[in-house]
């Protein structure tokens, strides 16, 4: 293994400036999850300073066991011409209690005079309290150098000056900023080049999209002697957004040979991506580097014979060392090994040229073609498995359903109705019951009617309740996801549903969800007697 | 103007080897005539060998007059052991009649004897009698060297000899191909270096985005002395797609002071990146710099500040040169003045320290804190303002509706009904109608009645809808936020509704997308008698 650089992942402060991007605290929680146990080594969680509603993250995170990365908090320097200590936004920073603070200040002589209109002198004060004072707190402090290279173009003197600054303040790291995004890989390498050189300090680097070189400007500057490579995790964030970590980390470790994340978790790559997209509600390009659906995907003819014959032909890496997998849009074979895995959870005797793997498969595929997406709904995968080995039994039937939303009602208001008739080994309920909206209602009653003849359904709630609009061409026709995720306070599990219509689509996710909590329970049962 | 560099177009050809685009030759026709107006220097339309549709295309662009691009024609090298006049590719190809032909040929040795199955000196024959064969019957031949930069990492002697081959054939350029798209930066430019150093041929760049560098590995070519770039004029290709062609001439023509298509044409960039997705029916993603939707697109209240004093703080370069535009989100960090500057849109006299600001600043921050969000649905925002300032009528009232969701209907499925009576003006219309889902039931029935006072809202369709679930914990009684974006084939705008109930929120936003379409034809109306 190479020389350790460290990944410092944005996704939730800089990618959250992206549109259409807004993380809640849960959404926050579930993808520090995912980047600590993908092993990346600094998380940038919010700016508390700008955006109150990041304190209540901080707060809450404060419980959570990091394996691998450090908690890290984003803020400004002190304003000019006011103590440190007295700063609002260096007190909430303060307040977010991370080990790790990363402090960005003026290193573009023009933003310093036009932008926040002060001093040159007074800027490189500000730079140097509020790293001193951060450091005196006993943080580790990152001092994000903004629009260094444009400031480095313009005056190169001043802006050495910032960092030297920043390093006398007594920063851990200095992080050199890309910010308009607009340098070219050539000057990225020759500008970082004169920084590693002059200062024994750990360099980082922070690239925007804006000339579509955020990922080679990465790594040029690796190449140059940074060691820090800062980005968020798909790569969205303000304007055409950041360099994308995935790709960053499959570039460094596995074509150039330094050490991003263990080894082993390298095959985590693509499942984290489409974890994040999923969070974030947005799509994940097919065509992303590395973890996009059509990454491995082969349409040419002869590009399918090429790649039969030795894989290498026509792809950079095998698709299984970041966990993505190759397809062929003509005669699909793809991914049956990981498949077969999942199957013989179930049924460890089956091999992957038995006659139920191909059934399973091929199921599968016409489920994907009709919009079902597996990732992260791994129970709605087991049902499937087991309904197409025989090895499932319903434990209810929903026989009918009905549901009617009106406004005004009678006090004038919106209201939802739902009425269901469940079917327990023949014996027949029937329930009726008001939500908000729908769905609610329809989930509300469906419980209702089945908690009579399965108690144990009492523990469960819902905890999550996700849609997806699919060819969002077709507008209010379109196709929806429903992704359920439920709990009975010990596990959670996720159900998946597909439809045109979203009530359907959430009553197939609500119901594989009763079901595989009632399958969990007979499992339960049945080990107690063996 | 710096020199020249031959802009290769290859949408409709390498493109078309991307999932999910398949050209039909009115398709094609129209997105050679864009290109051909942008002024790129070659368009690579088809091969003719490998896919028969193609000739009919070639037969049909016959009558067309280009303006600055040249047509080509692409086509492999004849097979193994036949005489060049007798292979079946190469007689499609000279069918196509087009002025200039792309002969690809391998130059990696591996794949020479591997894939297909030949010695390396036949391989070299084949190139050579193909390109010599194209030169006879006047053609400029460009030669794609496949796989050259994996070939001269395995065997330089031999990667190099193919390409003394082809120009020793006749070529008139020769085409380093990175075909798998693995190779970084600086191997491109070494390679690069070494070829355009030895020949004084022509010598282009052809990469695919394996690794996220196809644009950059494009531009260090070009820095290395190539000088023609192949791509694909959105970036989609096999896998991973090629070389962006829009962000490569932004990149060189702009930042690097070359001269790829003529200076007055740089501002149709985003209008025909916009045309080339709408005709290859895939949505131009928001983020793809320079042509983008959210390309110069501000979030952040420090970044809108600076924006707003230099547009130079934030921005690589100015949107109108490349035809696009700087937009400003509406966010929970967005300051005052942009606010103000919405504001005074509607009413020119308004100030920052109006009372009415300070009602509308408050009744933006309640509905924030309710979960509606405005970036991206600028038009509900338009809607507020208005109402907040008494500078709106509603054109219709929705006296009330009921939806039905039913399983089994008659006929044993799923059904969806809504019936709504709508007031205009005091006339009461009232209208039935079934839909996928009970959204879309309930948009057919709303529109039917209000089609009837409203003839021009038959030109309005939807675009797209997204749903966002919000405080997930929530689960089936969450708050959910759906986004319309709507468009009467010239116009496109949002809107945006928020509601624990999905109809209702769904609703909302489906009143405003047609609030603002009767607006906006009232103006006009208007304008017309001043």
């Amino acid at each position: 293994m190479g020389k350790n650089i460290q990944i410092y992942d944005s996704t939730l402060r800089d990618g959250a400036q992206a549109e259409g991007i807004s993380f809640s605290v849960e959404d926050k929680l579930k993808i520090v999850k995912a980047l600590d146990e993908l092993g990346v080594s600094y998380i940038e969680a919010g700016n508390p300073g700008s955006n109150p509603k990041d304190l209540e993250f901080f707060d809450r995170i404060r419980e959570f066991d990091f394996k691998n990365a450090k908690l890290t908090a984003f803020g400004s320097t002190r304003r000019r011409n006011i103590k440190v200590e007295d700063d609002a936004n260096v007190k909430s920073l303060l307040l977010a209690n991370s080990p790790v603070v990363a402090i960005f200040g003026k290193s573009w002589d023009f933003h310093v005079t036009d932008i926040i209109n002060t001093t040159l002198e007074e800027n490189l004060n500000m730079i140097k309290d509020t790293i001193a004072f951060f450091k005196e707190k006993g943080k580790e402090v990152v001092f994000d150098a903004e629009h260094f290279f444009d400031g480095y173009k313009a005056n190169p003197k001043y802006a050495m000056k910032s960092l030297q600054t920043a390093v006398e303040g007594g920063a851990d790291s200095i992080v050199l900023c890309d910010t308009n995004g607009g340098c070219m890989p050539n000057e990225i390498y020759d500008i970082t080049k004169e920084v590693s050189t002059r200062f024994q300090t750990s360099v980082g680097i922070h690239c925007h999209n804006d000339g579509g070189m955020a990922v080679a400007n990465s790594i040029m500057a690796v190449l140059a002697g940074a060691d820090q490579v800062q980005g968020t995790y798909i790569g969205f964030g303000e304007r055409c957004g950041n360099a994308n970590i995935s790709t960053v980390i499959g570039n460094l470790q596995i074509k150039k040979g330094y050490s991003c994340i263990k080894e082993e978790n390298l095959e985590l790559i693509t499942s984290v991506a489409r974890k994040v997209a999923e969070i974030a509600n947005v799509s994940l390009d097919d065509k992303e580097p590395y973890v996009g659906r059509a990454a491995f995907t082969h349409k040419g003819g002869m590009h399918i014979d090429g790649v039969t014959k030795a894989s290498k032909s026509f792809e950079h890496i095998n698709p299984e060392i970041v966990g993505n997998e190759r397809r062929f849009l003509m005669s699909e074979v793809a991914g049956r090994s990981t498949i077969l895995k999942k199957i013989q959870k179930v049924a460890p005797d089956i091999q992957k040229d038995s006659p139920e793997t191909k059934l399973i498969m091929e199921r599968l595929k016409q489920l994907e073609h009709e919009g079902y997406q597996f990732e992260g709904a791994e129970s709605t995968f087991e049902l499937i498995i087991r309904k197409n080995l025989g090895k499932y039994k319903p434990f209810f039937k929903l026989e009918n359903f009905k549901i009617i939303g009106e406004k005004p009602n009678s006090n004038g208001e919106l209201s939802a109705y739902a009425m269901v008739k469940v079917n327990v080994d023949d014996k027949i309920k029937m329930t009726a019951a008001e939500g908000d909206g729908p769905v609610n209602a329809l989930d509300k009653a469906l419980r209702q009617a089945l908690e009579i003849f399965y108690p144990e359904l009492k523990e469960v709630y819902l905890k999550d309740y996700k849609v997806r609009v699919l060819d969002t061409k077709e507008a209010t026709a379109a196709k929806v996801r429903v992704l359920i995720s439920s709990t009975d306070g010990i596990d959670e599990w996720t159900t998946v549903g597909v439809s045109t219509d979203i009530i359907d689509a959430s009553l197939i996710a609500l119901i594989d969800s009763i079901e595989v909590k009632l399958l969990r329970e007979l499992e339960k049962k049945i080990k107690a007697y063996m």
